[in-house]
C-alpha cells in the first residue's frame, strides 16, 4: 500500500476528506459493537465527522415489525447500507454493526456506496458462544431462537475484506489500532504527524 | 427577525454552517418535491450539503410493506425524520418531501432534531384536486384508493410553520426565494454578499 499516503481521498465539494462505510461483520457477540464504539471517539479526536449505525439500534427505528428469516435480514442489512450511504457521501465516517450473515447483500451495498471498507469480526462461533453476552447462544441450542446466525442460519464470511480483526487473538487497543492503520492506507484518514 | 444575521448557526466541530431539515409538508400535489428539487440545486451552489429525500423514495428504500393507516404513516415519517436528523447533525441541509398530515408526528420530528424548519405548501385541496398530476384525486374520489389525504383521511395543517407558501398565488421562483429568505433570517444561510 505504498501509494497510500499519496492517495488521499478527498471530497470535491469541500476539499476535506471523504467519508467512508466502515462495515463491521460478525457473528453475534464477536465485538462488532463494541469495536465500533471503541473506533469512533477516536475518529471523533481527529475531527472528524462519525455516525455508529449499531443493528440492534437501527432494527428500532427503521425495521420494527422485520424478523430474521433471509428476506428481513436482507431488507434490514439494505436499509442500512442506505442510510449509510446517505451519510458517507455527505463526508461522514459511518461505522455499521450488523451480523450481516450474507455475502451477497454485503456486496449490494459495497456497490451502492463504493467508499465501502469491509471489516470481519473474525471471532470464531465457541469464542462467541462462550462469552454469550445476551444469552442469545444458549436459547439458541434450547431451540428458542429460530434461524439464528451460526447455528441454525448460516454466517458468510467475507472472501477479501478490507480488514480482518481476530478479536480472540488481538487485544481492543490493537484492533483499534488495525482500523484507523487500514483507514490511513486507504487514504481515508490522514497520518498523525503527516 | 433582525437578530437573524447576527445568529449564524454553526458547526462546533467544523465552524462550517450547521444542518437543518426543510421539512416541506402539504396535500398529494402541493408541490412539495417539486419544490425541495428547485431549492436544492441553488443550496449545493452555495456550497452546502444538500439532500432531498422524497416521500416515494424513502417508502421504497426503507418502509417497503408500510400501507397508509395511521401508524403505517406515522412509522414512515418517523423512519423519514430519523434519517433526516442523523444526516442534519452531520451539516447537511435535509429537505425532505413528505405528506406527513399528523401535527403530532412532524412535532415529534421538530423534538428529535432541534434544527427543523416547517415549511406548510399550503396549496389548496381544489388546486391539488384539479391538478391531479398522478391521477390519485380521481381513484381516491371513485372510491379506489382508501385513506387518501384531504379526502378520506384528514390532513393537519401547521399551526406554527417557520414558512407557508401559497404556491397556487405564487410562482416556483418566488417560493424558492421565500425558502432562502427564510433559511437566512434563521441563520441556516449566509446571505449573499454578506
Amino acid at each position: 500500500m505504498h501509494l497510500a499516503e499519496t492517495s488521499q481521498k478527498n471530497d470535491p465539494l469541500t476539499g476535506t476528506q471523504r467519508g467512508a462505510i466502515l462495515w463491521f461483520t460478525g457473528l453475534s457477540g464477536a465485538g462488532k459493537s463494541t469495536l465500533a464504539e471503541a473506533v469512533a471517539p477516536v475518529l471523533r479526536g481527529r475531527g472528524r465527522r462519525v455516525e455508529v449505525l449499531d443493528g440492534d439500534e437501527v432494527r428500532l427505528h427503521l425495521s420494527k415489525g422485520l424478523g430474521f428469516s433471509r428476506e428481513d435480514r436482507d431488507t434490514n442489512v439494505q436499509r442500512i447500507g442506505y442510510v449509510a450511504h446517505l451519510l458517507q457521501r455527505n463526508g461522514v465516517l459511518v461505522l455499521t454493526a450488523a451480523i450481516s450473515p450474507y455475502r451477497a447483500t454485503r456486496d449490494w451495498v459495497r456497490g451502492l456506496a463504493g467508499d465501502f471498507i469491509e471489516i470481519h469480526v473474525a471471532t470464531p462461533l465457541e469464542v462467541c458462544e462462550a462469552r454469550d453476552v445476551k444469552g442469545l447462544y444458549r436459547r439458541a441450542r434450547a431451540g428458542e431462537i429460530k434461524e439464528f446466525t451460526g447455528i441454525s442460519d448460516p454466517y458468510e464470511p467475507p472472501l477479501h475484506p478490507e480488514l480482518t480483526l481476530p478479536t480472540h487473538e488481538l487485544s481492543r487497543e490493537a484492533c483499534v489500532a488495525r482500523v484507523l492503520q487500514r483507514l490511513e492506507e486507504l487514504g481515508y484518514l490522514t497520518p498523525t504527524g503527516a
